[in-house]
């Protein structure tokens, strides 16, 4: 009993103790917050902040004047349903841009779309403009914030870990070196639609530690898939889940040309980590030619960041036989695509099928085919967005995107951003049916291979690779 | 107390009852045996009839002299691994027919080939000349033959009810009126390769019962699926599992034109229980036209008896949506196909794909497809053998063959006489990107209806209908 009470002791005063480090962000005023931009109003009234939307104004941000780099903050939010909101955090003002995107950093998402379900997500607010965290892969998380009602929210930004909880259930767990410092900032979105004028976000009991963090970070949840930004580093968490790189960064170790026993002597450059093909405009492995891995894989999960030249074509393939096709052209295996969709004729390839009957051939369809866009599973299944209803994000010249590619024995995932874009089963009869009508008929049991090589193609255009991790499994 | 010892006694009683009406197949001699057909030796020794494979012979059977109509049998059988081997009963002679297939009736399948493993399965032996119960749709049964030992089998022949049991196993299930009555044979198959000369099957304890058959008959297994094929009629069991006809086998109730509010009043002729779509030279929809059910069906297991004149074309859609093409041609949905492969050019169509590439058409390929062959999902996945390794059984002219098609949910089956062709989910990425390439790219949401009805297609040749079932789930 009596260590019971001396245990009861102890937990009190470290909770006191703790509680005294916590700093509200609320005070009787709103001096310690300025608009940074928009016209939207933000109102305090009995310790809530409070903004309606407005029609013809950008995103509205009331931010803080001091900026914080590592700090654990925590609030509670209630969004009317329709609205899209966030709260910023490291965030800062690029005067370089227009008006209505001089806020940038990352922003913990508030989403009342229940569809796509991403509150608490990590977006990169005008700057990649795409979600660095959507909670593609945490279906826990998804279920976390409750549309009607007030949510506890709560953000650790710890050096370059960031993670995000909404009431009591882990969202994300993020490593990324984008910004180490900046404003908090709560945003009231730019609408559309007058229906959605007066509608309201209003936060309360917010509150930040800034001090002693390492200590009150909360348990790590394995719910919460770890997302890995950080260039050539593997985490703790990457390395005890059998991740390693298939590529070291500098040397050609690991790797030969698809047609040959050693590395292309030209064709290929490695450079501070990044390994770019380089341009012979367009002509498929008449340069250095496609590059393969040593070994072979079975099963696995592959990752890779990519950058694209505009207008070009590359892609990864996977279940590769490189004594499959000797002849020109590349080695014959499944293709992960790699396209500037926007740019490249092959993003929408048009097509006519003759058929013949009655001793000649008559005009059977004439169509366009979609599947060799970028993320398709090339000349068979069109990526598509499996994540939300929204069309995929594009793929945008000379900007760096992340590849991944599982496979478990039949079954198959391409993703890309963390989005993802297809699945199949390798296996199954219609997958068959499928190569069947596709140019890959002429190759048996094409897709079929027990393990393979993985291979970076030579399609004559500038395509850029790093981070090549892979784990097996 | 008393109670059990009164019960011991009249088990005891029973089995003493019903093991004295036992009578042995096997004597000092085999003087109540015949060899009706073929050229290999039978030989008794120690109370086992045995006979060994020899090359330049027909099968060979040893039969008994006398007929028998309703029994149960027993045996016991060892068959050297590599041998195919069986039991006919309710067997005759035809004179009428080549010397080597003289005897017919039914097999009771002795199978040593492990990937198939149908021993206990009931082949129809030189008459419809396949497997009136293939071991299929009963996994248990199939696992019941041990190869390299005794196996204990059992037969059941009462009435029109035929089952079979191997090692305690129930294997078959099957209603059947082809045969009433005949002799029981032993089996020594034809060899083709010397190798297997000299391989060795064994018969001991053979032993039938004659009398008292129903109380006799043992247990009826749910994994043991019953095959009906008896026409026009349902059996007690499949009217318990929610089986009802589709058409009532006389008039036209329940059943319209495709494109019309009433049965077509030419083109279709309903006689003796079958429903025929008259010839009209292989015009598509141009004499009387496709007929669909009043009704619309989303989750169900449908099963019909079609008979094809030669050269035929037909079908049976489901998913059918009527309202869709209101144009000429058939109406559109996930069809079963119907064709003579043998004599109609679709089963092997040619075709020819042109890609649009640097300002003019390129020839991409030049392939033929089979996806348009009997039992094929027209068009998209052709029909395959999924439970042996030999090619899909041919559909013949003015034979009865059996369609079933199963639909839950996404997931669909084709069968044919009882041989699964394929397989698919129609709401699969990779199903969605099949049709793409398909003549049904046209259609937006091709076979994603909840549900639709069900459709026999007038495609202008003779072909036959009858035992049109369902049942709904």
């Amino acid at each position: 009993m009596r260590l019971l009470n001396l245990f009861i002791l102890f937990l009190f005063v470290t909770i006191s103790f703790s509680q005294e480090k916590w700093k509200s962000l609320i005070d009787e005023d709103l001096n310690n917050w300025e608009i940074k931009q928009g016209k939207a109003q933000f109102k305090l009234e009995n310790g809530v902040i409070y903004a309606e939307s407005i029609l013809e104004s950008p995103s509205t941000y009331l931010g803080t004047k001091k900026a914080y780099d590592d700090f654990i903050l925590e609030f509670e939010v209630f969004v009317d349903t329709g609205l899209n909101s966030g709260v910023q955090f490291r965030s800062a003002i690029n005067t370089s841009v227009p008006e209505h995107s001089r806020v940038f950093g990352y922003q913990f998402e508030l989403d009342t779309n229940e569809n796509r379900a991403w509150s608490g997500g990590i977006y990169d607010q005008s700057r990649k403009n795409f979600f660095l965290y959507p909670v593609t892969r945490n279906e826990k998380g998804r279920k976390s914030f409750k549309n009607g009602q007030w949510n506890k929210a709560r953000i650790e930004a710890v050096g370059n870990s960031i993670r995000t909880w909404i009431n009591g259930i882990q969202v994300t767990n993020l490593i990324d070196p984008l910004s180490s410092s900046g404003f908090i900032a709560l945003q009231i979105h730019n609408i559309s639609e007058s229906k959605d004028v007066g509608k309201k976000v209003m936060w309360r009991n917010i509150k930040i530690l800034t001090e002693n963090l390492s200590e009150q970070r909360n348990k790590v949840e394995e719910y919460a898939t770890e997302i890995n930004n950080v260039d050539n580093q593997l985490s703790e968490n990457q390395i005890i889940n059998g991740w390693r790189f298939l590529w070291d960064g500098k040397t050609t170790k690991g790797w030969r040309g698809a047609k040959m026993s050693k590395f292309p002597e030209h064709g290929w450059e490695i450079k501070n980590n990044v390994l770019t093909v380089l341009s012979s405009n367009g002509k498929e492995s008449e340069n250095g030619g496609d590059i393969v891995t040593n070994k072979k894989f079975k099963n696995f999960e592959l990752e890779l960041d990519f950058k694209i030249s505009e207008g070009a074509n590359s892609g990864i393939k996977y279940f590769v036989d490189t004594y499959l096709n000797k002849g020109a052209g590349s080695s014959i295996g499944l293709e992960y695509q790699i396209l500037d969709d926007k740019n490249h004729l092959d993003a929408n390839k048009k097509f006519k099928v003759y058929e013949y009957s009655n001793k000649s051939w008559v005009l059977h369809k004439e169509d366009i085919k979609k599947n060799r866009s970028m993320g398709s599973l090339y000349d068979l299944i069109e990526a598509e967005n499996l994540n939300e209803e929204r069309s995929k994000r594009p793929v945008h010249p000379e900007t760096w995107h992340r590849a991944r590619i599982i496979v478990n024995e039949g079954h198959v995932e391409h993703w890309l951003d963390n989005i993802k874009l297809l699945e199949y089963n390798r296996f199954s009869q219609v997958f068959k049916a499928l190569v069947e009508y596709s140019k890959y008929s002429k190759w048996e049991n094409f897709g079929q291979l027990d393990s393979g090589h993985i291979l970076l193609q030579d399609h004559g255009d500038r395509v850029s690779f790093k981070n090549i991790k892979i784990r097996e499994f």
